[in-house]
């Protein structure tokens, strides 16, 4: 390919003042859906791109920080997580990385739109690929209605996988809805959902803590983890837990784990649970 | 100011296949010297930005992490570090966080290009508010001869604090340099690189500290932390010790240190050196 033919997919993050971008070959697809816009690019160092209402969701190289990072840490704390929701997460790499885990019987997937997975099949595969495990299941459904009316003390770990505060997420960062996900989790149960830059949306985090302690959980812990093609480059994740602490997880667990993860590991979970002085300063821990 | 006077500086890294920018206001100055070229821009959310041959150098906002992670995990690893040298470093950001630590008697900074200095003095002036400290020596010249032509045995702590391996800091990435650096250190002196992104150069940290061991250094070890303003959002340091090892750090004096700091502690000491999985494969740690 020449180099006249490439281009550049650019983010601009109006808030933060600053801007991500990847080079790409190709517009390999765009559709408007009931919910969202959802364009799909070939770049020419990142893999495919996922880019929903101009916001670059997942790329085929980095995925991997974030996906792990949702769902390692929440599943090495809890002691034996049977039963895990998942709101959101329609490209299904946070579903893969749970179905990782022996110990889980069953993992429902509420993704709002059908048409995220359906692309996600299509463009990355790879994320895909524990669709058809049998403990699986993929419902197409209102995440905030289906914790709401989920049978109470069913569920062991609720991961909040979804795009930013705004649009169809809006109503997954506020006290009603942790407080259905606080009713739906068992006793030791932990909710874990991503928390944006911890440098550009530290009072986002900070809000998110207080709803949370409001809703009910007991203790509350952000971790962070580089994530290069969101904004700032760096990314948090705030984990809650119900009617017991998060001082410590399955260390030995994490360290003999039977399968292979490219970014988590025993010292990276601890590691990301360690909060730079200004977040420290900031949260009050 | 209206919206239509703002544009955006953008750095695309072409090896990477990515960029990172920022809105500004106004380009404040420019100049080619006989180096490099440099430009002062102001932007709307990160402060003023230095940027050199075209590449984000630092920026007010998000500096304090890399000038932390250059200077106080080498200095809280050794046990009494009195004489410091810092190569490159013209922003004099790394000259300030090393002069918090009393224990320093002198650090003197060798900066090729003068105009780094002189343009930091008037741009960041909060990063140079040490020059004036008595136990600093500003020196404009070559690092290289700087180094070769060092007393043995006469240093404690070398941090070079260069721009990337190519132009002006390219020889500052190889054994010869390497071997200048361990003669002049003494026995259980600390030598620390930026070593780029462990996303997009893994290959160049791997071959540093190859290139270390060969010079002589007993113990080596990488560290990463974010910084926003670099590609891939995600940055690396690498340290190496002669004649002695880098397992352990003075964690009671960094937890009970008696200045500011607004990303590193103790906890994120050890946080920076727990190696993501694919890192430890590659490195063989």
């Amino acid at each position: 390919m020449s180099k006249s033919e490439q281009s550049w997919f650019t983010e601009a993050h109006e808030s933060s003042g600053s801007s991500i971008g990847f080079r790409t070959h190709a517009r390999l697809h765009s559709e408007q859906t009931p919910f969202q816009s959802i364009e799909i690019y070939d770049s020419t160092d990142w893999g495919k791109l996922m880019v929903i209402d101009g916001c670059m969701m997942l790329t085929t190289r980095d995925n991997f920080f974030y996906h792990e990072m949702m769902s390692h840490p929440a599943l090495f704390t809890h002691p034996r997580a049977k039963r895990v929701v998942i709101i959101g997460g329609g490209d299904c790499g946070t579903l893969r990385e749970v179905l990782r885990h022996e110990v889980v019987e069953s993992a429902v997937q509420v993704e709002i739109d059908e048409r995220v997975t359906r692309l996600a099949e299509q463009y990355f595969p790879e994320l895909c690929e524990a669709n058809s495990d049998p403990r699986a299941q993929l419902l197409f459904d209102d995440g905030i209605k289906y914790m709401a009316e989920c049978e109470p003390d069913s569920v062991d770990v609720v991961i909040v996988d979804s795009t930013d505060p705004v649009g169809p997420a809006e109503g997954l960062f506020n006290a009603a809805f942790y407080t259905s996900c606080f009713k739906a989790l068992r006793s030791g149960g932990i909710f874990v959902q991503q928390s944006e830059s911890p440098l550009a949306h530290l009072g986002l985090i900070k809000s998110m803590r207080s709803a949370l302690r409001t809703a009910g959980f007991q203790a509350v812990r952000t971790l962070t983890f580089p994530q290069p093609c969101y904004p700032t480059g760096w990314w948090s994740a705030t984990l809650a837990r119900k009617g017991a602490d998060l001082s410590g997880f399955r260390e030995r667990g994490a360290q003999t784990k039977q399968f292979d993860t490219r970014y988590y590991n025993a010292e990276i979970h601890k590691a990301a649970l360690s909060l730079p002085e200004f977040m420290r300063e900031e949260l009050g821990e």
